[in-house]
C-alpha cells in the first residue's frame, strides 16, 4: 500500500502534475512510516478499510508542503487492490521458486529411479507394476503444470487498479491514462483496459491458481505419507535432526513436511472458495464481498506457499527404498501380472475364458500361498500354448512397464522447457 | 464414454492392431446401444463405476467376433476421464457461445449508452457520476475475460486419458504412443506428456474456469437486480410474455433471468470447491476423491452454463431508462459533485480546509433540501475564487466522467479482438 | 494449552498421583511462562505441532523436581483439542453475549415499530405491505435461534480430550477415569464416553453453529444495507462520529458495521467448510486434516464473533425513518394491494376473471400514474359489488397486515424465554 | 409440494373456510396429478419457480368448482419451503435408519473384538497398541452422535412455512393461525413462532446435520479403506458376489462401499457449504440465494444418505483378520512399547535419561532387527531395577490397553440409550 502511494506521486511528478520535490518528500515519508499494522487496522474500522489512516500517517510523515499531494485522485480501493496485486506477484514469485525447487527434486527422482520397479496401487490396492520413476514423473507434471499456470496469471493477469471512487478516474483529471501507464510501469503491473473495481476475474484467477498449487502439492504429499506408512515403508521423509521424531515413540518416522503440506492445502482450497464466492460484487464497489477478500487472500497465499515450501522440503529429503519396493511388489507372488497373462492368452482362449482361467489361477495362488507362475504350470490349457520361458516373461513385472520410460522423458522435457522459459535456475 | 470406446477401436484399427471390421462392428454396436443411464448406474455399483456394464453392453451389441476388441487395453478411468474432457469441450463450447452472446449485448449497451449519465454507487450509496455505458463496459470486460480464460482451458488443457490400470499403458502394448496420438486426434483432445490419472490439474483448471464464468455472470445479474429494484427502476429485464410476472402481484417486474443466474452461480462456486478439494488423489487411482468428481463436474457445467445462458437472455432483453438514471443521479441535488469541488478548491484552500468547507456545504444542502450549487453561492471563500460559470461546471455531473469514454473503447476493442480470435460470429 | 497442563497436574495431584508441591510448582511455572506464540510455532515445526516446545518451556519454568510431572501421560492431541474446546467455550460465551445484545435491540425495534407500515419486498421488488416491527421480529427469531443453537453446543457438546497417543489412555495408568473426571470438572468441559481423537463431530458441531451465527447475522446486515441505499433510505446505521463517513463524499452514509458483518460472514462460512471437510481423519490421529483445523477454528471464531459484534453495533445505532417507509410503500399508488383486491373479488368474479380485471387495473394505474383506488372506481364490475367505503379499505395497506402483530409477540416471547434460560441480562 | 396443497385445502376445510367437497376434490385431483417433473420445471422458468405450473395443473385436475380453492392464500415459497421440510423429515428418517443400522454393526464389532489387539496408528505410523473393539467403538460414538444430532433437527427444527407473499399471512385472512396449526399437525411439522421466509436457520441446521453425518461416515469408510490396503489387510469389505472385484485384476479387493461413501461425503460437505452461504437472503424473499437451495438440498440429502447406506453396508460385511492385526502389531518387534517402558523407568532414571536410554534401545533394536525385549536385556541400568518378568510385562502390548474396555462399554451404553430413545429396532 505504501508502494502504491509513493509510486502514484512519482508517476504524477513524471508528467508534471505534482512537484518532484513533493513526490520525493512523499517517498521519504513512506520510508520512515511506521508499519504498525494493528494500529492502522483499528483506526480503519470506522471507514471500513485502513487506507484513510495510512494516508493520514503518510501526509504527516511527508511534511506540510507535500501532504496535499499524497493519495491524490486515488480511492481506497485503488490502494487495496493494487497492493493485493503487488503482494500477489511478489509472493507468487517465491511460490514459483519453491515449486521449481520441488519439481527439480522430482525430476531427479524420476530420472534416477526410472528402473526401480514398484507396485502401482489403485483404490489403495495392489494393481499393476510401475516404477518409482514414473510416479515421480507424475508428481513432476503436476507441479510443473501448477507452476506454469501460476506464472501465467502473475505475468498476464495481475493488473494495476486506478479508477477513483467510481471507476471513472475523474478525480485524476485528464492525465489519468498517462498516470496509469506510468504507475503500471513503476509497479510492474499490467495496465488493464479499464478500472476493474467490481470485475473480480483477476483476483479469482489468482486464487484459483493458488488453489491448484495447493491441490497438486497435496497429492504429492499424500503419496509420500502413504508410501511411508509403517507397513509400506518404501520412502522416508527425513528433513534433518529432530524432524518428524516423537519423544516418546522413537520408532515413528512422521512425514511432517508432507503432513503440514496436506493441512495447508486443505486450508488453501477452502480459502480459495471464499475468493470465488466473493466475485459477485455490487455496482461500483461491493458492500462486503470485496472486504472479505483481503484477509482471505493473505491467508491463501500463506497456505499455498506453505504447501509449495513443505513439498519442496519433503522432495529434497526423500529416501527411497528400492528393495522394499520390490519386495512389496512381489508380496502377491505374481498375482499382479494377471492382467497381462489374460491379455496374452485371449487370442487363443477368448476373452471370457481367459479371464475365468487366470482369475481361477490367481485365486488358487493366493489361497495356497503359491506364485501365479507355479499355478500356471499346472494349467494344461496354458502350457499347451505357452512355453516355460514365455510364462516366465509373462509373470515378470519388470517386463511389463509399458511406456513408463517415455513418459518420464516427456515429463522431464516439459519441466525443463517450463523452467528454462521461467528464467530460473533449478 | 461410447465415443471413447468407438474411437479407441478405430485408432487401434488404424495401426493394424484390431481388424477394421471389428472396429466397424463396434461403431455399429455403439450406435444402437441403449442410453439407459439409470440402468448402467445401478449395474456399476458393485465395481464402483459404470464402465464395466457399458463395456459388457457394447460387447454384446458389437457381436461375437468384435466383442474381444471392445475396450481393448483400456481401464475404467481412461473412459471416465476422457469422457469428462469430451463433455467439457462440447459443453464449454456452448457456454462460450452464450458468453459471447451476452458480451455482444453488453458491447451494444456500452457503445449505445456511453453518454447516458447515471450515479455510480459504492457500498450501495450514491458516490460519483458515471455512465451506463461504462457500467456495461465493465460487464463486458468481465464476460470477455471469463470467456477467454475458459477458451484457453478448452483448447490447451483438455487432454486425452489413456494409461491402463496404473498409468503405464502396458496393456496397450508397444503401440501405445501411436494409439494415443490417433485417439487424441479422433476425439479432438490434446495428447498429454503422460497419463494424468491422479494428477488432477486439468479437471481443476476446467472447474476453476467454470466457476469464474459463474462469478462474473453473477456480478452482472446482481447489478441488473439492484438496478431494477422498485425504488431504483433504472433497468428492466423483460424477456418476453409471462417472464417475471406474478399472477397475484401484477405490479412486480421480477428479474427472473438474473435471479436464476445468481442462484446458478452460487451452486457453481460451491461445486467447483468440491472439484478443487478432490485434487488430492492417492497413488495411481484415488479411493473416493476421483469418484466425487463425476456428478459434480456435470452439475458444475450445468450451473455455469445456466449462468451464461440466463445472463445472455437478461442482457438481450434489458430496457434502460435513461431519464430515470438522470433523475436518480440528481436526487442528492449535486452533493455527489462534492469530491470534484473539493479537489478544485484545494490549491487555494488547502486539502483540509477544502474538505471542511465543502463537507459543511453538502450537509447544509441536504438538510435544507437545496442544491449544492445554491449553497456554494453563499460561500464567500468559494465565490471569491470561482466564477458562477465555473461553479456551474464544477457542479455538473455530465462534465465529470473522466476516462469513461476511453474505457468503453478499450473494452470494446478487447472484446472484439477476443471474439475475432475465437472464430465466432457475435 | 497452559491451562490444560496446569489442571492436568492438579487433577493428578487430587488423586495422589503427583505430589501437590509439584502441581503447585507447575501452576507457578505456568503463570510465568512466556506467551511468545511465534517462537512456539517455529519450534513446533519439526514435530508438526507446538506442544513439545510448550511442554519443554513449562518443564523449565516449573523447576527440576516438578519437571517430570509436566504433561504426564498426555499426548499433543490431548492438549490441542482440549485447548480448542476451552477457547471455543470462552469465545462462544462472548459471541452469545453479542448475539443477545443484538437480539435485545431487535426486540425493542420489533416492539416499538409494530405499527410502522412499510413495503415488503420479494426478489427486491415491492410485493405487499408489512411492518418494520415484523421485519425486526424476523431478525430477532434468526438471532435467537442461532444463539440458542450455539448455547446448546457450548453446554452439551464441548468435551475434554484425554486419551494419550492412541486413545487408550494407557499412559495415564489405572487412574485414567478419575483423572479425566477431575480434569473435566476443573476445565468446565464435559467428560466424553471415550477419547474422541479422530471422531470430529464435536469440532464440526461447533463450526456449524458458528457458521449459522454468521449466516443469520449476515441476513440482518444485508437488510440494513439494502434499506439504507440512497434511493430507499428507510434506515440509517450511525454508530457515532466518523462512522461510515467518506472524507471526499460527505453525502454518503456507509453502513460500515453491516458491511463488515457481511464480509466476516462470508469468511466464516468458507472457514466452516474447511472444518467440515476435515472430519475424515485417519485411524488414531490424522495426517493433515487435524492440523488444518487449528488456525481455521481460530479464524472462524474471530469471523463469527465479528459478525455478532458488528450486528449488535448496527442494531444499537439504527435510525428508522417511518415517514420514508410510508412514502416508499405508497410509491406504487396502491398497486401493492392488488392481491387483496383480487382475493376479495374472487367469490363474485371467479379467480381467473378477478386476476385479469385487477391485473388490467394495476397496469393502467401504473401507466397513467393514477392510484389503483381511482382506477377501480371506473370498473363497473367492481363498483357493482363493492361500496366506495369497502374499496377504501381494500386499498389501504394499513388494514392488510395479517398476523404481523401476533408474530411479533411470538418472537418476543421466544427470545425472552431463551434469554432468561441463558441466565444473561439483556 | 402436492401434499402441501392437499393438506392446506383440508386444513382450510377443517375450519370452514373451504367447502369439504372442494378439499376432497383437490385431494382427488392431487392423487391423479401427473408427476412429470421436467415439464413442471420448464413451465416454471418464466416465474422462477415451479409452483405456478403445479397449481394450474392441480386446479385443472380438481375440477371447476374446487379450482378456486387450490393454493388459497399461499405463496410459492410456502409450498417450496414446506415441501423441503417434509422431504427432509422423510429422507432424514431413512438416513437415521441407515445410521442406526451401521451403528448396530459397529456395536457388535466393538463388543465382539474388545480383546483383539492391533496397532494404533497416528499420522499413519505405528504408535501404540489398541484394540479393534476400541476402534469400532470410536466409529460407533461418531455415528451415534451424528444420528442423534440429525434426529434433534428433524424433531425440533423442521417447521411449516406459511406466510403468504411477504410473511404477514394477510392473504390467509383472520384464520391464519388456526390454518397454520392444523396444517402443521397434518404434515407433522412444527409450527414456528412466525413465518421464516428469509430466516434460513432451519435449512442451515438441516444441512449442517447432514454434512456431519457425511463427515462421520467418511471417517469410518476411510479407516476401512486404509485397513484393507494390500500391505495392511486387517479388514476386508465384502458385500457379496461381484462386489469390489476387478475383472482383469482378480487379486484386488476394492472396498467399494467405503470408496463410494468417501466420494459421497466429499460431495455432501461441499453441497452443505452452498446451503450455508445461502443464508444471507434479502428482505422478504431472496433474489437467488433461496433458489440456490432447492437442487442443492436434494443432492445433499442424496449424498449424505448415500454415505449412511454405504457405511451400513460396509460395516455389515466387514471381515476382521485378528491374526493379521496381531502380526502387524508385532512387526516393530516391541518398539511400540517404548512409551510404556520409558514411563515405567522414569522414577528411577528421570524423564530425560529414561527417554535417551529407551530411545537408543529402540533404534538399536530396529537396526539390528531384534526385539526391544532382547535389547533391554543387555541394558544394565534396566536390568538393575526390573526383573525379567517385569520386563516381559512391560514389553507385552496386550497388557497396555488402558481404558479401552471401559470406553467400549461407555460407547455401547450411549448408543443403546440413543437407539432406545429413537424408538427404532436395531
Amino acid at each position: 500500500m505504501i508502494d502504491f502511494e509513493r509510486e502514484l506521486a512519482a508517476s504524477q511528478a513524471d508528467i508534471g502534475l505534482v512537484p518532484r520535490s513533493a513526490a520525493d518528500a512523499i517517498a521519504a515519508g513512506a520510508a520512515r512510516l511506521s508499519r504498525d499494522v494493528e494500529l492502522l487496522g483499528r483506526a480503519g474500522r470506522d471507514a471500513g478499510n485502513p487506507v484513510g489512516p495510512l494516508v493520514r500517517a503518510l501526509e504527516e510523515a511527508s511534511g506540510e508542503d507535500a501532504a496535499r499531494f499524497v493519495h491524490f485522485g486515488a480511492t481506497s480501493q485503488d490502494v487495496m487492490d493494487t497492493a493485493a496485486m503487488v503482494v500477489g506477484r511478489r509472493a507468487g514469485g517465491i511460490i514459483i521458486g519453491d515449486l521449481i525447487g520441488a519439481a527439480e527434486f522430482c525430476a531427479r527422482l524420476a530420472d534416477g529411479h526410472r528402473h526401480v520397479v514398484m507396485v502401482g496401487r489403485t483404490l489403495l490396492q495392489h494393481a499393476l507394476p510401475t516404477t518409482f520413476g514414473l510416479k515421480a514423473a507424475g508428481w513432476l507434471v503436476g507441479l510443473t503444470d501448477a507452476a506454469a499456470n501460476l506464472s501465467r496469471v502473475l505475468t498476464e493477469r495481475l493488473a494495476l487498479q486506478l479508477g477513483g471512487a467510481a471507476g471513472t478516474a475523474a478525480s485524476l483529471g485528464p492525465h489519468a491514462p498517462a498516470i496509469t501507464a506510468r504507475l503500471g510501469d513503476r509497479l510492474g503491473l499490467r495496465v488493464p483496459p479499464m478500472p476493474w473495481h467490481t470485475d473480480r476475474v483477476r483476483p479469482a484467477e489468482l486464487a484459483a491458481a493458488l488453489a491448484i498449487v495447493a491441490g497438486t502439492g497435496s497429492k504429492v504429499a499424500l503419496d509420500v505419507i502413504l508410501l511411508g506408512q509403517s507397513e509400506v515403508a518404501e520412502v522416508l521423509e527425513s528433513s534433518g535432526a529432530g524432524h518428524g521424531v516423537s519423544s516418546t515413540m522413537p520408532h515413528k518416522h512422521n512425514a511432517i513436511d508432507s503432513v503440514t503440506a496436506v493441512a495447508a492445502a486443505r486450508r488453501a482450497v477452502g480459502l480459495s472458495g471464499i475468493m470465488m464466492s466473493a466475485m459477485s460484487q455490487e455496482h461500483e464497489r461491493a458492500a462486503g464481498a470485496w472486504h472479505a477478500e483481503w484477509q482471505t487472500l493473505t491467508e491463501l497465499i500463506r497456505a499455498s506457499g506453505g504447501v509449495a515450501a513443505h513439498v519442496r522440503s519433503a522432495m529434497g529429503s526423500l529416501t527411497v527404498d528400492a528393495d522394499r519396493m520390490y519386495s512389496n511388489l512381489m508380496r502377491t507372488r505374481g498375482a499382479i501380472m494377471s492382467e497381462r497373462v489374460m491379455l496374452d492368452l485371449t487370442p487363443e482362449l477368448g476373452r471370457t475364458h481367459a479371464r475365468q482361467l487366470v482369475g481361477g489361477a490367481v485365486r488358487r495362488a493366493l489361497e495356497e500361498d503359491r506364485s501365479l507362475r507355479e499355478v500356471l504350470d499346472g494349467e494344461k490349457e496354458v502350457t499347451a500354448c505357452r512355453t516355460s520361458e514365455q510364462l516366465d516373461v509373462l509373470c515378470d513385472p519388470v517386463t511389463y512397464l509399458g511406456t513408463s520410460d517415455q513418459s518420464i522423458d516427456n515429463a522431464l522435457a516439459q519441466y525443463e522447457s517450463y523452467r528454462a522459459s521461467s528464467g530460473r535456475e533449478a
